[in-house]
């Protein structure tokens, strides 16, 4: 960043996994840096195609190696059972300067992962934006997915000072607001906020009877719509937060069995305290 | 309606309950008949004298009899723990053409709290129109709150046929699709596409770590929306239908135990397929 006069950074980026987030951080890129360069990594050449067309990227490849090369930054956005491999194939093949950075919901794996090796972690700040949608895929990517958006980054205590700077500034640029904390910290509180209400979701759309869902309203639809999102990304952070989503998940059994002893006792003044205090943190968080 | 004409009645409503819903049903009779007249209960004459002045109603009172003087349909729109005095008080200070129905979310205990008196019952059609919002009272009251929505109609054996016909013309003049089933199989359906799912988004709401809220997404927000809604009210359908719910919340209860069960061993192929099921009948909702 020394020799380049900051509103110059970064010239060139590489996204690694096209799809609505990495797609929505190669737009948000060009929004902010309209004469930036940006690399995608994509499995076929059809798919490479698409993205050049729908101009997500400038340049396509399926080799890791040719999609980092030269780059000032590498965002790697896919699945996050994939992160790890590719934050370590780019770190190999990406100029020393690079910034790797990635989207994963969950953190303790992929750092663990990532290893420590000192020229891969030199590189790495761990990255996650708040941000997403049920749908996936770059036909969805938006410029403005990130704006006002917190981005969680996880450094580690080696990361270099330079590096953690280059990544809060590289995250503003999407249109995000970066704050820092440990990778086990984002993920106890990602399984509370997030992972375990994306399952209570998905359960109350699956034990939902057939002859019911033409009375759905507005209420089912809120509460379900995140159960449409992809089976696969999703089986895939389960199985990388499976401890702390197992605990948040046994709190909402130990609750729902207070709440279905509430409903048993027939305890209306109970039942009343129990939805204004549900309210109150409602409202609160708003 | 034999005597005239049928784009002239109603000529005069009485809403008894003037707040989001008893509200948007006045304002959605005034666009479906202009020259309408809507008399409303208010408890006290502040609460009155705001009806009168935002538009909601021509003419406020603190009593049941006045209220319902000459009107031709009274919708009672109280919590439903108070709808069935009010409709047997309705059914006495009403003319005998008067139709009478509700907005109540569950209709099997306002059924049963009517009983068979046959000069109540001939007047009453009990309806539950699937329209509203976390948020409460006649400020939030919209003239197109019901339109496109479906409206529950739970007539008896021995409802006439012409009130019936009455009951399915006004609900669809507020913009509503009218539909009919039994009092049971609403409070069945009912409990499981809005009760159960209700209890359940608060639970989540409830058991959130107020240091995780900050990180709080999409996912999040919509998941627990109507956490928002008035404690009094729905402690008042937990009430009313206490059994179906109950029955709701074991199967969710069964449920969470088999996804932890999923979780515990490990089994990313058979959590895969669990959230691709839920997604099927997400999906097929829409």
């Amino acid at each position: 960043m020394s020799t380049i006069a900051e509103n110059e950074w970064p010239r060139q980026i590489t996204v690694l996994g096209v799809g609505l987030l990495g797609g929505s951080v190669a737009l948000s890129l060009k929004r902010a840096r309209p004469k930036i360069r940006i690399h995608g990594l994509a499995r076929n050449a059809a798919k490479g195609k698409y993205l050049m067309d729908n101009g997500l990227v400038d340049f396509s490849t399926g080799t890791v190696g040719e999609a980092c090369q030269n780059s000032d930054v590498v965002v790697v956005a896919s699945p996050v059972d994939r992160i790890a491999e590719l934050v370590v194939s780019a770190a190999e093949h990406s100029p020393d300067h690079c910034l790797i950075t990635d989207v994963g919901s969950t953190k303790q794996q992929i750092v663990a992962g990532v290893g420590s090796d000192s020229g891969v972690s030199r590189k790495f700040v761990p990255a996650h934006p708040i941000a997403g949608s049920e749908k996936s895929g770059p036909e969805h990517a938006t410029s403005s997915l990130f704006d006002g958006k917190r981005v969680v980054l996880t450094p580690a205590e080696n990361t270099p000072p330079e590096q953690l700077q280059k990544a809060h500034a590289f995250w503003q640029l999407t249109g995000g607001q970066t704050c820092e904390m440990t990778p086990s910290e984002h993920d106890t509180h990602l399984a509370a906020i997030s992972h375990m209400p994306h399952l209570v979701a998905a359960l109350v759309a699956k034990i939902t009877p057939t002859e019911a869902l033409p009375l759905a309203g507005s209420g089912w639809r809120d509460i379900t719509r995140v159960a449409a999102g992809d089976p696969t990304l999703w089986a895939a952070i389960c199985s990388e937060n499976r401890e702390a989503i197992e605990n948040e998940l046994k709190k909402t059994a130990d609750e729902l069995e207070r709440l279905r002893q509430l409903m048993r006792d027939a305890n209306d003044a109970d039942l009343h305290r129990w939805l204004a205090e549900a309210k109150e943190i409602k409202i609160h968080s708003a």
